[in-house]
């Protein structure tokens, strides 16, 4: 269990994260990487930041939904209109963050992707995610997903992620480095590699540079 | 003439616009396309959708200049530490719309994006811009891009651009379809081939999904 960590943080509400899971597994086997998955309220990062959600902008939305669609046809995997959206994703989200082993873990979030994106199944509600872990062998959980240390676990979750500078879903990070959406994982295997083009003085030269002028 | 018609949204003080107009030329031509170039003010966009830039959110202007510079690597284009950000745009976008021909009007709208994100020069100047439009031989425009229509010109074509749906950019559009973002280009390939696999019953589908929870 030497290999580097990844750490994907994720929210069932949001396709991107979907798509990027459909990804991970494969692209962590290339690197020789250990997923770990971290169930992250997108809520609680559009609150800290005070921003909208592509979801929440009509917009957006409506472009989020074709881009996602062209994307999942990219990567061959299945993507159907949800069953809502938003919907409630936190007895989903917390389902995750239940005792059990590893491999049982990335099967779930496998799963709970899968109900909520390639079959439309309501995992807004507690029942259908509870049925979903009794699938992978993970009992009781619609009474064990409303204890309060699975609920505060989620809570803590998204604060960790907030401290850690996570401002949207997918990240990916890996030491101490942000990688957030589809469009990242070139990067990341750049940075895996060793060329990453990013120095720390580029850094230091991009954060000295100072507004000259404020939006009305 | 009759190419069928590209139509680029940009604002000078996106870098992801200069990086997608870094490559727009030779996708243009590839595709036989002509690029009209849109001068779009981002923050009328913004203010109209009530919601922030990239460059707005401290977490995400460090990784939008970490994220441009690895994408310019990528696409192997210069991308310097700009020299103010976010600065004046009304200047630069302002002298695209004076009278010139298609020609010129493409290669000041390579040589602004250039000052800003490859010489980090201060284009928020209304003289530096001047002297750029000077370069490719467009005379006065100091006091031209200072003129009522040139202004109105600028906000007439940004209120354009909210009408046809655009919400961010750079975007472009063919016919009535718009692609957002550098990552789009080959979702606007297999538009323009005739693939796109977004069909109208998809979006019906999609526009039929519901909310049935709301962020706090």
């Amino acid at each position: 269990m030497s290999a580097r960590v990844l750490r994907f943080h994720f929210d069932f509400i949001s396709p991107y994260s979907y798509l990027a899971w459909c990804r991970v597994a494969d692209f962590a086997r290339d690197h020789d990487l250990r997923v770990e998955p971290r169930p992250t309220l997108f809520a609680a990062l559009l609150n800290h930041l005070g921003h909208k959600g592509p979801g929440e902008i009509i917009e957006k939305r409506t472009y989020m939904f074709k881009d996602c669609q062209r994307m999942a046809v990219q990567l061959d995997v299945p993507f159907v209109p949800v069953f809502s959206h938003p919907f409630n994703p936190l007895p989903s989200l917390r389902a995750t963050l239940l005792d059990m082993d590893d491999e049982t873990r990335q099967q779930l979030v496998t799963n709970l992707f899968d109900a909520t994106w390639a079959q439309s199944r309501d995992v807004g509600l507690a029942e259908v995610v509870a049925a979903i872990c009794a699938d992978v062998g993970v009992p009781d959980a619609l009474t064990r997903i409303q204890e309060p240390e699975i609920k505060k676990g989620l809570l803590d979750a998204s604060q960790e992620a907030i401290r850690l500078g996570v401002f949207g879903v997918p990240t990916m990070i890996v030491d101490d480095e942000l990688f957030w959406g589809n469009d990242s994982f070139p990067h990341l295997a750049n940075y895996l590699a060793g060329n990453d083009p990013v120095r720390p003085e580029d850094m230091r030269r991009w954060a000295a540079v100072r507004a000259s002028a404020q939006r009305r």
